[in-house]
């Protein structure tokens, strides 16, 4: 067990730079790693050394607080740094929270504090939904290495715990780069609650023995109807759930709902490179040159979603007029919003 | 492109031996294991150098044939054997076969020369069912590897090749022992067959897409109402392809039903060492020690199956009747029956 430090921070320098955890190598060692060029940054989105919407708002904020640092074209900067990751609206959405800014680092450094204060706030509105003693499932990592800290999805299952209720977690190893076996099932041991890794094709049987409660995911993008775009296999879970009546619960800031987004069909999905799937830490398992289909995401249908857990509020179907009101009710509201009562 | 060797064979020495193809080393390269005793031969299969349910029933035979050839007590072979894997009934039946014949080589030699005969013959019952430009979504190994030769659910998939259709097969890597990346990829290279490999938690996004038309697996246990064990995940996929309206077909000679097993809550399930999620290839990819649960197979019920597929024709429900009809062809058959008309 041990504290876990801020996925990323800025830091002031000279020279200026971004700095963090380079998830590439966990869970065998806890690394940072500085950047000190929007290039780098950019190198470190595409190869996941960070990952996670949330996180990747800060990052393309602080990317473009880089640019105007060093006095580069910040216009340039933006535009390279949106078009690392398609799929994640957080992304553009802290480009575009610092391009707006008078001073970009103010901005950037802000988003970042906001963070984990927005996390905990989704945590307390989620909390109520895990039960006593729940076994809950997640894919992926919405955790704190997916945000600056305390998580979305994780923050949920961690506000339960600190609530005093006594959560179990089935971990997705999440194939093909493991954030679930690298990184959530190390958050997890981290912070002592109790988790059991598997392979992603356990989730049936898990199910079909009655052994789930929940599942609780995060998200990269949820339209304007409540589909949500999160990890490839989030889409087979949610269905599997329906068949199971097992509760399906998606956890993500209102900076997720991309309302300009219609629905699910429009948000676009990140194809990675197939030695992802080829290679398992350089080593082949796979015979070379196989083809491979990789996409980053799939999308699940709102109508498959139990309920979307936000820092403003939890939205049940319809969803449509359920997410603009927590939207709007985010932007007239402060930069970090008081606890839920 | 290449011919694929069988995948065990009968070697008469002296020494004697079971030469088998040691799975645990593909894709990288194709080398031969030689089991001179039962306990070798026993390793060999605790540690899948050798699976998949039909190639385990010819081990099982051949096991109790090197025994009874170096004089070792039969008896206690036959147990250590059968005890290895579980859940694969054909094991057993390979076991229960060489026990009862006069001359186990013979036996254990003739089951193997008849296995190719038995998969060409399930083959050619099941390639009417895969559509001319199929796309056709397989899990784990059913191919030549997990037999002597030809295979099971890659056996109807070659078939309806040879017959002219040009399939494309989606293959699922099938953590955690990734048989799908490692074998049914190598083995579909080598046919010529186009494949794709995904992750497997894909699945659902291609059939989403209406990118699948149709599922094919093995099986290592068929219950007499139909519902079939095989690798984890298959569950799931049943699932999947419910949802999606997408046929599910189950290919396995009739050896792997099990009449004296009423239903999937009576199959025993493997449990398999954490180890196999916990590492790849050596390499750990997630924290050490972390709890692991890895079940080896998982049940799929016969309402979730379209089809079962086997050398003695083609099951459809209800599959009560339709299994016991094909058990009692195949005991009056001759051992290498015809090529249906």
């Amino acid at each position: 067990m041990g504290e876990i430090p801020p996925t990323i921070e800025w830091v002031p320098g000279p020279p200026a730079a971004v700095r963090l955890i380079d998830q590439r190598r966990l869970p065998s060692e806890l690394v940072q790693l500085s950047c000190e060029t929007v290039a780098s940054l950019c190198a470190a989105i595409t190869t996941l050394a960070i990952r996670g919407a949330p996180a990747l708002g800060v990052a393309g904020a602080m990317g473009v607080a880089l640019a105007s640092v060093r006095g580069e074209d910040v216009d340039a900067a933006a535009a390279r740094l949106v078009a690392t990751r398609p799929t994640a609206v957080n992304l553009a959405w802290g480009v575009a929270r610092a391009l707006a800014a008078s001073d970009p680092v103010a901005a950037a450094v802000v988003l970042a504090a906001d963070d984990v204060a927005r996390n905990r706030r989704l945590g307390a509105f989620g909390a109520p939904l895990i039960p006593l003693d729940g076994r809950v499932l997640t894919h992926c990592n919405a955790g704190s290495l997916a945000c600056v800290g305390y998580g979305t999805a994780l923050g949920v299952i961690r506000a339960a715990w600190e609530a005093g209720k006594r959560p179990t977690v089935w971990v997705d190893e999440t194939r093909p780069v493991l954030q679930g076996a690298r990184l959530t099932a190390w958050e997890l041991d981290r912070l002592g609650i109790p988790a059991t890794l598997v392979a992603d094709v356990m989730a049936g049987s898990l199910m079909a023995g009655g052994e789930v409660d929940c599942v609780v995911v995060g998200a990269d993008r949820i339209a304007a109807n409540g589909d949500v775009a999160n990890k490839v296999g989030t889409y087979g879970l949610a269905v599997l759930s329906a068949y199971h009546g097992v509760p399906f619960y998606v956890a993500a800031p209102v900076s997720t709902v991309d309302l300009a987004c219609p629905d699910g069909a429009a948000i676009p999905v990140e194809q990675r490179p197939g030695d992802e799937v080829r290679f398992v830490g350089g080593q082949a398992v796979a015979p070379a040159g196989v083809a491979v289909e990789n996409r980053a995401f799939d999308v699940t249908p709102a109508s498959l979603v139990t309920a979307i857990v936000t820092d403003q509020g939890v939205a049940r179907p319809p969803y449509p007029a359920a997410l603009a009101g927590l939207v709007a009710t985010g932007a007239a509201g402060s930069a970090v919003p008081a606890t839920p009562g």
